[in-house]
């Protein structure tokens, strides 16, 4: 039950395989949980990955398949035969098929296409067409559809006799001639109800739903602010023509929060896990942001060679310039996360700007004023008689958190304006764009107060 | 349909409220979903959010009472009668009414649980006293529970009866006479099941739960990998006590997210939506990591403070600090993110430490190379005849960025091998111990090269 166990339950397979007990290994399998089959045999050779797939039952087979990674997918798809690839790709839901179709080379996808049925490839083919992180593209084909006229006792004989094929049957939607979405009605509702109540009455007319055209965030938004476990997608005529069901939502969630995670922090998002991209990926996945801020970090020293007379006048300034550029960047970082957080999941809208900028500017003063009279006293205490080089340092400590806080807070808000990613605004932007702030009125105040 | 409609409904009801058309209203709300009702009543006043709350039905009221801000439920406890007060938290689920109590004053909790019956006084008493995070502290106790010798149509008839009550009805739980839980079955397989079969033929008995004392993270990884909608939750003795449900997980994961965000920019993580949190509370969260970065970066200072003499007399050397301490602090936090996002999500263990470090040393040797190498040729070209700098710089460069990706990746490992959270290692610290061995690096270099 725990996980330990489950451990155990795979290595228990790996010794049938291993002794070559396949009767008993193929009874274990039969039972067996089709998510744990899948992660058996990713760590088999190509031999045994196919030796064991062919003792699934029909039944389980294509559910495992579902689960495996594509280059486990690929090696049955090319060891079987027409038949059984057909037979594969019908079991599939659609959204699994086009995700599969996604991950294959060119010429296995035109042979899987091929040994479908006509309607089935007409569907993948569709599907295949919606952009990518469209709403379309996550969506599923198979659902429980319903007319508003049925007995209670007619919809629950429909689920009955429909339900195998349906990857959710726990909401049903009810759709006119045209198939446009007129209702949505749980089985729960159903089953709490008479046997004779028709289906409108039931059913809930105030439709959430979302188009195929639409963001995939947005739709996952959705769901949780309404806590469905599946949301109708309709096309522009209103027409119902897919679910989205939550499984999929939490690996939307998933990769869309490690999407931002990589974004914040100056690299293109990685299509697969970081042990399964390769070296030159990485690199190539790295090295874009890492040269377009050396770049701008060569303009902070150019600026900071228009001081070259302050800091060989007096060389200890040159000390404090990492504690000053780290601060900045930190407190802007600070505030640059919050606020690109708190779009990503709606709590804060583009109409906050004035709210956020009010509330950023009262944070740094506090936090601003703190972290100078620190370092005041430090200084003080470390360079007795330098009371200038004191109050230069302090002072700029706190201007350069307050707009630090400021910067970091409004650029990604200005980003999202105008319609530009905001997670380009995070931590590494703005430790550079803070940094020649920082330097600026550093030396600055500098030359002001030490008459330099 | 779309978002945009829905925001119509709510001004819609804003208008009949404001012109007191309370009966067109009320019959509204009546129909209305319980998640937009409690959107639309976060505007109202105190006073009108009580009226609005009177104007429910019954059934409705307990459901729109769940969805409310914490201030907006107190609000209406207060103004309820103790038999009004009663109901609502009978009507209530538990792990609602729980969350409610976490937010509520000492004196009005108290006041809830003495209106409680006394079996959910006691039910709440011992949901309260989960640890923060645990998987008890997310679950709830509404479930259906069958036993094995039931047939399918008593099965079914028992979730008619009981399903009201119930938090999910698309799982149900087979349990022995001790509670103890022997097996899962779906509403799903007892639907599409003949109506004499036994529970027992049916139910699948290969058990996946959680503990009521496990992380709340593990639960919801778990239900992600088998792409549950529930997952039941056992207490040390195997017996059934809760459900975990995936609108509950939805939850878990934005926030465990959204903490991770916080953290890795330094910050204490909030409890509140960034604009419901107090200007206090925003700079008490950020000031501790900024004391305690600046501290760190001070002895960096301290560093550079040795090499005095090398920079008063190459002043050229000091512009480069920027770029090379910037370029280093990137690079370390690319690869410390990509391990913590890693490791937050399953795909990174503590095994893989090897093969982490070796793909890294790959990574950051390839990249460091075109860094170094764009960095060479600038300077020849800006300060022809001082090779000996650009050598230094290119060098410095190269060791740096090779140096960053490999404490970048190794620290979050470590930590988590020494049972410190991993989001600590993130850009903010990664980047003031990149700043120190990068300055150590660039004047050791050149010292020896310019022989200063």
């Amino acid at each position: 039950m725990e996980e330990l166990e489950r451990k155990d339950l795979l290595s228990g397979w790996m010794k049938l395989l291993e002794s070559r007990n396949y009767r008993a290994l193929k009874a274990q399998l039969a039972d067996a949980n089709e998510v744990d089959v899948a992660e058996f045999m990713e760590d088999l050779n190509a031999e045994k990955t196919v030796l064991v797939f062919r003792m699934l039952p029909k039944g389980v087979a294509s559910d495992v398949f579902a689960n495996l990674e594509p280059e486990d997918q690929q090696l049955i798809i090319s060891s079987a035969t027409d038949t059984e690839l057909a037979e594969i790709v019908e079991d599939l839901n659609v959204d699994d098929a086009v995700d599969m179709l996604e991950e294959l080379p060119a010429n296995v996808v035109k042979r899987v296409l091929k040994t479908a049925r006509p309607d089935t490839r007409k569907l993948i083919n569709q599907f295949l067409n919606y952009p990518e992180n469209s709403v379309g593209s996550i969506m599923t084909a198979e659902f429980i559809d319903l007319r508003k006229t049925m007995k209670v006792s007619e919809a629950i004989a429909r689920i009955r006799a429909t339900g195998e094929e349906s990857e959710s049957i726990y909401t049903c939607y009810v759709i006119d001639a045209r198939r446009v979405l007129e209702g949505v009605v749980t089985l729960r509702e159903l089953l709490l109800a008479e046997d004779d109540t028709v289906v409108e009455e039931l059913m809930e007319t105030d439709l959430i739903a979302a188009r195929t055209t639409e963001d995939q965030e947005e739709a996952v938004q959705r769901m949780m602010k309404y806590d469905f476990i599946s949301l109708p997608v309709v096309d522009q005529e209103d027409r119902l023509v897919g679910i989205v069901t939550v499984d999929d939502v939490m690996d939307v969630m998933e990769e869309e929060a490690t999407e931002d995670f990589e974004k914040m922090a100056a690299m293109a998002p990685s299509e697969k896990p970081y042990l399964k991209t390769s070296v030159f990926t990485l690199a190539k996945n790295r090295i874009v942001w890492l040269l377009v801020l050396m770049v701008s970090s060569m303009i902070t020293g150019g600026i900071l060679g228009k001081y070259e007379a302050a800091f060989a006048a007096v060389p200890l300034l040159v000390t404090f310039i990492p504690m000053l550029t780290d601060t900045g960047g930190n407190a802007g970082s600070q505030s640059s996360t919050m606020i690109i957080r708190g779009m990503a999941v709606g709590e804060i809208e583009l109409g906050d700007f004035l709210k956020v900028l009010w509330k950023e500017l009262r944070v740094s003063l506090l936090v601003g004023l703190i972290l100078s009279a620190v370092n005041f006293v430090r200084l003080e205490i470390q360079y007795p008689g330098n009371t200038m080089v004191s109050l230069t340092v302090a002072g700029a400590m706190l201007v350069t958190v307050v707009l630090a806080k400021s910067i970091g807070s409004m650029l990604p808000i200005l980003a999202k304006r105008c319609h530009v990613d905001p997670t380009i605004m995070a931590a590494p932007l703005i430790t550079t764009i803070v940094d020649a702030v920082s330097l600026i009125v550093y030396f600055n105040l500098a030359q002001r107060l030490l008459g330099l």
